[in-house]
């Protein structure tokens, strides 16, 4: 297995670290999502936060730096999800550890669904949106790889391919960034079975349709 | 059944029409994608296309009447395909009818793929995208009632909420618009099937692993 990517150095930090800087990039986060990156400026930014423009600098050094700190929170969390399922000697077959990645993946988009969504909507026009393509990249290899591990278990179909079968489970777990409400009907538990219900249980061969642990 | 809402009465168009709109449009896609609708000018706009904003003016009245006409273009693929497997008569029970609509849902995807993304990345901010999103509301209405039909059949597992069902699978769908590509290795017929095995052959209680129609 290939080490992933790590996040770019970070330059130092400017200003009060800690909670300011989390509540700076919370409504950061929401102004990238909601009118885009690229249409969002420092002065925007200063407007919804109530604070002048240079008391902002005093917290962040640059818009980029905010984007970078979102899209590491993301990629953190995931590769951590990614590593502990692939990591030689994790327990279970390939099938159960994919089952597992899944729900973790649900639970993770849902703890993190701003700065998972602003991942997903990153397109590589940046050195910084060019990393963190990079580090999905990586992400979406291991997937792919346990998929085929799977599939040569004989626990999934061996009818499609296991590449195109990763992106399609995932791009299902994906897009519940786009509508998921955590405080709508559905919980985070009943969320994740039913994701695992839906894609699993459909290529998994002769599986039950209840999990299997 | 209700009928769909249908686009706001256009204003008349200035200029030329045909062939120079449909490539001003285009062009205008690309943009709104790549760097985000707010971000994207009229200028930026007639730079890409070689035009004097002058006379891009001449073909198109505004920035949103583009949004407008590709948002109208997903749209109105998108009611015709899901009109045709939930009209009154429609050929096949439901649950095939749901297959279908999955199938057809992909293939339009890719053939209108830029219009699609566009579409699914309306968040609400214009009437324009206000309009938008409430015919698209339309089109999920009537595919969370398709699927809950299939349910009511005992063609589908009924141990998951029909919306909640619906939301997954044409999440997995909608998903296809951030990595398909139409000259890739995998063809629109092969990207189709893998859609409906990955997804509906999970949700079909005792199914066939082949399609049954």
């Amino acid at each position: 297995m290939t080490s992933p990517p790590t996040a770019p150095t970070a330059p130092p930090r400017r200003g009060r670290p800690g909670h300011d800087q989390a509540a700076v990039l919370g409504t950061a986060i929401d102004l990238f999502i909601r009118q885009g990156y690229d249409a969002t400026s420092m002065a925007d930014l200063a407007a919804a936060l109530g604070l002048s423009k240079s008391s902002l600098y005093h917290h962040v050094p640059s818009k980029e730096r905010l984007l970078e700190l979102a899209l590491d929170e993301a990629l953190g969390e995931l590769t951590a999800v990614v590593e502990a399922a692939t990591a030689e000697g994790a327990a279970g077959t390939s099938y159960e550890r994919l089952r597992r990645v899944v729900e973790d993946g649900v639970r993770l988009l849902v703890d993190h669904q701003p700065a998972v969504t602003l991942l997903l909507r990153v397109h590589g026009n940046t050195d910084v949106e060019r990393a963190a393509l990079e580090r999905r990249r990586w992400v979406d290899d291991r997937l792919a790889d346990l998929v085929a591990a799977a599939v040569a278990e004989g626990a999934l179909r061996a009818d499609l391919d296991p590449g195109l079968v990763s992106r399609l489970l995932f791009g299902m777990v994906n897009s519940l960034v786009e509508w998921y409400d955590v405080d709508g009907p559905v919980d985070v538990d009943q969320l994740a079975a039913a994701v695992v219900a839906t894609a699993l249980d459909g290529l998994a061969v002769g599986a039950p349709r209840s999990a299997p642990g």
